[in-house]
């Protein structure tokens, strides 16, 4: 087995976990830095290795288009290329051909679309897309799979989702000869029956986790907890459970306590692009008139590089004076605050505190009230 | 004295010499990364320090308008604030009030100007460059000086370099107070017998170094390598030379050969933005399609963390898919090879080998015919 549970709190569902790469073990709950084309955005490998970052998640469907899976292939693979030795979670690209591509049709065989970047014709489909993570020498590779929109009504969702239960039958066929690990993903919008009945139906494949896709996608936050909550009744104890593009502190912090144990977001490196710094205290966007001679660190609790270095003073005058070391200083903080908090959680869960350390951190983390709009 | 030079090439002008500076010892010849805004662009001071640099450059007129000197005097002075603990050398913004902001009127007191940010009015004279300078905290001040733009007519040239001259006068007697090194900046155009009556009369107020102002100003190569060579000629063998500005590898190969010691430019950085690498081979440009599938590192002879964990495909494939980190690993590399450039340059003159060593350096990096256009 890859998925090794250590320990469950026993006040709640959260638990501590080792989940087993080829190359090298993850500790769970994990967050995973987004690097979706090969690159965590401003930030070097060195830095995320420091800050101790155990895994990145990069994306199928872009490294497809850009710069080529064979290119990549070529150059020894994706962890040489872009030089991480450490594991690496490749998305499908299912969620991207959704959103980004040109669709041209979706049929039971896969998508044909048109690139983003040149508008170029493709078709992807469930094997294509394991071929391509299996060229990139992913550790772990998703399915293809259709994630509906949000809203959503209920004959597409449960078009979409059988889609998916299609796409992961052949998944689950090919996964025998992938040689690393190979994730399902539930679908089924916002409905409690699809979602139960895709949740069972992947759980018979087998797969080596399974993740909830299709949240985060612009529904209001309750009803996103719902969803999730729900879907992880459905999914097996003894297999990691991923929540895909999730999310906030407080919606990861909501999810672990369900039972959830990896999470990938863009928020980090994104917000810290546009000034925006998570705190112990809350978020703060440090390019507000408010932190012209503030000298404080960005976040005083914090140990990163940022914040044993630089003041929100001076941050702010790199955002002012266009200086790309701001955002660099910002995403590496950013990124540290996600691990960091990551690693607080394992230690709560590892003494049955989880569901203390979560309000307590909440209670200090909402003291600045700030409203979240999903970027 | 704070200038001590350990030891002269025997068969040119070159010589290594120490710099004693309030917050360190800098070795000469040395090359100054350019922090104009007090940030070197998209390198953090670690990644300077791990490399070797030794003093950074900064700018009292960017920094006087932005964040402003009140501002960076209460955050504990420009070291504190950027958190570089070594040597700072500061120009006094004079070849700036020139190039960037909109001029109103030169007197024989200063210059009355607006901001090239916000358009407010502001003036600048000797003493106000130097309180500025010594808020600031820096190790080396430079004076006011009226760099004149190239091409020049002979009366307005003469007219700026006695303006330089009457300002460095009474830089030289607020010197006397000012707790830091001053140096003096000789200017005069491409006209001779100004640059030697401008050097020889800041010689005679006894400044801690000597600068060579107003070239590389769009002047042709071989006028620049002329201008220089005479200045040099007129500046005391026991004070450091600064040649500002300057340049590419090949041009301080040049002016150390004449006995120049200190350099400072934004071209590595600058470069690095756009995809322009230096090699020991020449220049390349990685977004050209020759590098799409090339595994090389961007100079195979070169240490940096760049060329030891990348390969130009990579850096390609970043630049061509936006990816800040492009930017980020390339301005490190090319800061990286200036001063690795340095570090062989003092090597070479300690053994007696300087111009062996400039011949077979320039040898090889001739063989790509590469044209420079000055950014």
């Amino acid at each position: 087995m890859s998925f090794k549970i250590i320990h469950k709190d026993t006040n709640c569902k959260a638990r501590i976990a080792e989940l087993k790469t080829r190359n090298g073990i993850v500790k769970t709950p994990v967050f995973m830095p987004v690097g979706t084309q090969a690159a965590v955005k401003a930030l070097p490998p060195f830095a995320l290795e420091q800050m101790g970052v155990e895994i990145l998640l990069s994306n199928a469907y872009h490294l497809y288009l850009r710069p080529g899976t064979d290119l990549i292939k070529s150059a020894g693979g994706l962890h040489k290329f872009m030089a991480w030795s450490k594991p690496i979670l490749t998305d499908s690209g299912g969620f991207q051909v959704f959103s980004l591509a040109v669709l041209r049709k979706v049929t039971e065989q896969g998508i044909y679309f048109q690139s983003h970047i040149d508008g170029s014709s493709h078709f992807l489909g469930p094997k294509q897309v394991l071929n391509i993570q299996k060229d990139l020498g992913s550790d772990i590779c998703m399915v293809l799979d259709e994630c509906a929109a949000y809203p959503c009504d209920y004959d597409y969702a449960n078009a979409a989702m059988q889609r998916t239960i299609n796409w992961a039958k052949l998944s689950a066929e090919l996964k025998k000869t992938q040689g690393n690990l190979v994730f399902g993903i539930v679908q089924g919008s916002t409905y409690h029956d699809l979602r139960e009945k895709c949740a069972r139906e992947l759980v018979e494949m087998d797969f080596d986790g399974y993740a909830v896709g299709g949240v985060s996608v612009g529904e209001p936050a309750e009803l996103i907890y719902k969803i999730i909550a729900h879907t992880l009744n459905f999914l097996p104890e003894n297999k990691p459970r991923y929540i895909m593009g999730m999310g906030m502190p407080e919606d990861i912090l909501e999810s672990i306590g369900n039972g959830a144990d990896m999470f990938d977001c863009i928020i980090p490196t994104r917000h810290g692009r546009t000034g925006s710094a998570f705190t112990s205290s809350g978020r703060i966007n440090l390019r507000n008139a408010a932190y012209i001679s503030d000298f404080m660190p960005v976040d005083p609790e914090c140990n990163c590089y940022c914040c044993a270095n630089f003041s929100r003073a001076y941050i702010r005058h790199l955002f002012n004076a266009k200086e790309i070391l701001g955002l660099e200083l910002l995403s590496l903080h950013n990124v540290y605050f996600y691990i960091n908090l990551i690693k607080n959680i394992r230690k709560a869960i590892s003494e049955n505190k989880f569901l203390e350390f979560k309000q307590n951190f909440l209670d200090k983390y909402q003291k600045i009230n700030n409203t979240y709009t999903q970027a």
